[in-house]
């Protein structure tokens, strides 16, 4: 089994964290995204869709999706309980996990993608329209996001999750997307400061 | 229980199908969406992000986000495992959900929002160069749809699973997009055919 792994994106660190939380240690390959590699070099046999990270085990089957990835390896190690317990567990932390991926993360991403210039062969067309439609999309998520962070430790309850993984990565990307967290959102910091602080932040 | 519904939207049409395929029945509640009831009006209290469908339960805990609102389900009643079995099934069906939803549906559904007039309050700002390269992205995604559907019965294996639900609505919504499926695309047309079969179809 090997990942194909990118230390520049944000989606492999989300895959690098979570089996990191359950102490499983996966071997990684470093695609060379700005080179190409995952669309037109040596890894682009193994990435359809242009994605990364992907899993391939040693019989060639693949799976692609970082949230599928962390499926896997949560079936054959379910502790911790990263995707949560109980139905009302598991169905709050695919909430968080969601409302972070698609109403914030999603937004990081389009103010970058959108408008670095690294990114002007990988997505065509860059919409200069929609980057600056996305920085203040993402940051009405954060101050909703703060109020909810001022009831419970964690972004989907008491217990660290999944959402928490998808959450510190697009936090972490909002530097390379230029977006800074305002100060005055002291819920968000302190659950960032606590996210950070441990050991699989690093991974 | 009750969930707020709508006949409009694409994705509360998942989580009529999801507890049809199980033989659940869920009470809804149907929300005007043009009347902005879920942002301003008699159900905006239930949807914080302005987002439907929302299952509340008696005590007044909300889930929102149409898959959240499926795992809970699935919890629940586990069979049929509409989510896959075992861990490269749950994996595949995460993988397939996903791809279908973030690469081929957000596609479809920006090249409405950008461009219906219906959307005009809805989607601020709407962007005409998003929708304009949305079309050609849904397209290449059934293109590669296409190719994998040649070897298997369904979006994710040879069992209905989740994945057929979120493929299922996103090409239905592409008539509402004014996108059409290219006659050439045979096998997507038999899947359709076959998903659009089954009675859930019709929830």
């Amino acid at each position: 089994m090997k990942l194909y792994d990118s230390r520049r994106a944000p989606n492999p660190r989300r895959v690098r964290i979570f089996p990191a939380e359950k102490g499983i240690a996966v071997p990684a390959v470093e695609v060379d995204i700005i080179a190409r590699e995952h669309l037109d070099g040596a890894a682009a046999y193994a990435t359809p869709f242009g994605l990364l990270p992907v899993l391939e085990f040693d019989d060639g089957t693949r799976i692609s999706e970082s949230i599928a990835i962390c499926r896997y390896f949560d079936a054959l190690h379910p502790q911790p309980a990263l995707f949560g317990e109980g139905a009302l567990g598991v169905a709050h932390v695919e909430m968080w996990n969601r409302l972070l991926e698609h109403e914030y993360f999603r937004h990081v991403a389009n103010a970058f993608r959108h408008t670095h210039p690294a990114m002007k062969e990988l997505e065509k067309p860059q919409i200069a329209e929609l980057a600056a439609s996305s920085k203040p999309r993402a940051l009405a998520f954060l101050e909703k996001f703060d109020r909810e962070l001022a009831g419970r430790k964690f972004a989907a309850g008491d217990s660290y999750s999944v959402a928490d993984i998808t959450g510190l990565c697009a936090f972490d990307f909002m530097k390379v997307a230029r977006i800074a967290c305002p100060p005055e959102f002291s819920n968000v910091l302190r659950w960032h400061g606590d996210v950070s602080a441990r050991p699989s932040a690093t991974a």
